[in-house]
């Protein structure tokens, strides 16, 4: 209806796990046509891994129905810092990867442009853009699963930051030597409030004696405890994991407060995995929290909420990365 | 010899604080050619200090010996929050400033425009562009003072935040429920590494019988330690004032490393009145600090150095801000 569309044509989004490969083509609107899903197989080496996600691609491809020419480019975020020029990721312990110049690997296999940025950016950035961020100008993402990932931007623009690790809300000290945490530093949110480290208190608190329903649920010599799990024990009133629980979304509140008293974002957006489950629940605890943080009128309408887009935001950030030539 | 000039004319800054008023003309490349003080004098009501801030400049315009024909504009740095749209002064307790039209006020007084932007952030502003923090694309600045104020630049440009106080990193939460900090929150990075809240610690030690050189060095019934009287106790090395002035330091290194693992700025600049007097001393530590708590390779070539322009960065920084047309 002459509404102005998002992309100039359609773009294929990829979000490259740890674990596994999810593929969109999203159309000129930035609506997803065609998904596809690989696993990783990171233990399979880093040209596997690539075929893959080439494959998984190409099957979305193949679904829309989309002729490969009326692509614009291909998007992909990787679970790695990335230096964004040159698409090549530098870390992912995960699929045991080390400087691996993915743009030009993927261009090879694809024949089309690629651009690449860590996997959380493109997340914020899809949040942003298509998801609960739409329409700010300035915004925080937050990312609670097994560890804490985050994202800035700034007038619409991701803040990549010096050495690419812009945006790592997940390791901003929050508890000066507190819990260690698996970046090596103590006290970083993500030793505080992920679900690693939620898993971590309770695991010892069971050791303890404390009494808990995630017992009986638990299977025997874990050291995992699924977000299903806590949400089902949260749900049923479980003390422990409430107390658990409540805890970390208050440390989620105060890590809001530090970056919206340092930048002020017009919006805090809040997803991942663990948030997807229990939103609900602890995004009151958050706010209350944050609220309690907030320098003077640093909070006013400040808004602090839920993620919309769940596991498609890396993929439509990715496209909407790629659609902007990778800025 | 052709070089770019800074500014298309020359500019009066102003900084505006709480007992003092420093008023400076910069000529094209920002260089102070000439400068004027005159105590605030808040006591005396808003038109009284809007008054003897035009005199300020005026005083120094004359001494420059530039026709105020030849002034492009004039800033001013206010201890407040400010709306730099229409240059209004939200809220300073220290002059008794309630939602003052400093812009309009000014203009009216001086026949020039006027931009108005908060202390720090104009601060920060100067050494981004005349000072430390020269060619650096994204720079943090703390200002430790009596209180700690903050500036945020990113791609050249001060982060102003949704309500306007963007930048407060004097009141990112380092410590939760810490310390009572004059905001009204705790543990606040100000109430944990201020002169204010290092003095509060100072004193309470000495109520308690702790045996320090300060004892003799502060006048009776004083709730007030200058800077000066610290770093002579500090080069002593008084074990109480080296003490609790090193954990201070440490303090700030964690804020620095919060600063960099969520934005990556190029440099982080440290100034202020007690980082002029000991900065010196403290700034070892700051780094030690920061390097123990930044998250992997976000510190990587890091730049943390002190403020080059004393007292003179709000009244350039607030002059760059109006060759800038506000922004």
């Amino acid at each position: 209806m002459g509404k102005k569309k998002l992309f100039s044509k359609p773009m294929i989004g990829i979000d490259l796990g740890a674990t596994k490969i999810f593929a969109a083509v999203a159309d000129e609107n930035g609506k997803i046509i065609a998904t596809a899903k690989k696993k990783s197989a990171g233990e399979q080496g880093r040209e596997a891994v690539l075929d893959r996600v080439a494959d998984t691609a190409l099957k979305a491809l193949v679904d829309s129905g989309v002729s490969i020419k009326k692509i614009g480019a291909v998007g992909i975020g990787v679970p790695s810092p990335v230096d964004i020029k040159t698409g090549v990721a530098y870390l992912s312990p995960n699929l045991g990867w080390k400087n691996v110049p993915v743009k030009k690997d993927l261009e090879a296999r694809l024949g089309l442009p690629v651009f690449v940025d860590n996997d959380v950016n493109v997340g914020t950035l899809g949040e942003h853009v298509l998801g609960a961020g739409r329409g700010a100008g300035c915004m925080a993402g937050i990312f609670v699963g097994t560890g804490i990932g985050g994202g800035i931007i700034i007038d619409g623009k991701v803040i990549h930051g010096r050495n690419m690790t812009g945006g790592e809300l997940g390791h901003m000290i929050i508890v000066p030597d507190g819990p260690l945490c698996g970046c090596g530093n103590r006290g970083c949110l993500e030793a505080l409030a992920s679900r690693i480290a939620i898993t971590r208190d309770v695991l010892a608190a069971i050791d303890k004696g404390m009494p808990t329903m995630l017992t009986d649920m638990l299977e025997k010599n874990t050291d995992r405890i699924k977000s299903s799990v806590f949400k089902k024990a949260y749900e049923a009133g479980d003390e422990l994991t409430v107390t658990y629980l409540n805890r970390s979304a208050w440390f989620l509140g105060i890590a809001v407060a530090n970056i919206v008293n340092a930048i002020g974002p017009d919006i805090v957006v809040i997803g991942g995995g663990f948030f997807e489950a229990l939103g609900a629940q602890l995004l009151p605890i958050v706010r209350v929290s944050a609220s309690h943080h907030y320098f003077g009128p640093a909070g006013k309408d400040m808004k602090v909420v839920l993620a919309e887009l769940g596991d498609s935001a890396a993929a439509l950030g990715a496209a909407v990365f790629a659609s902007r030539g990778g800025i």
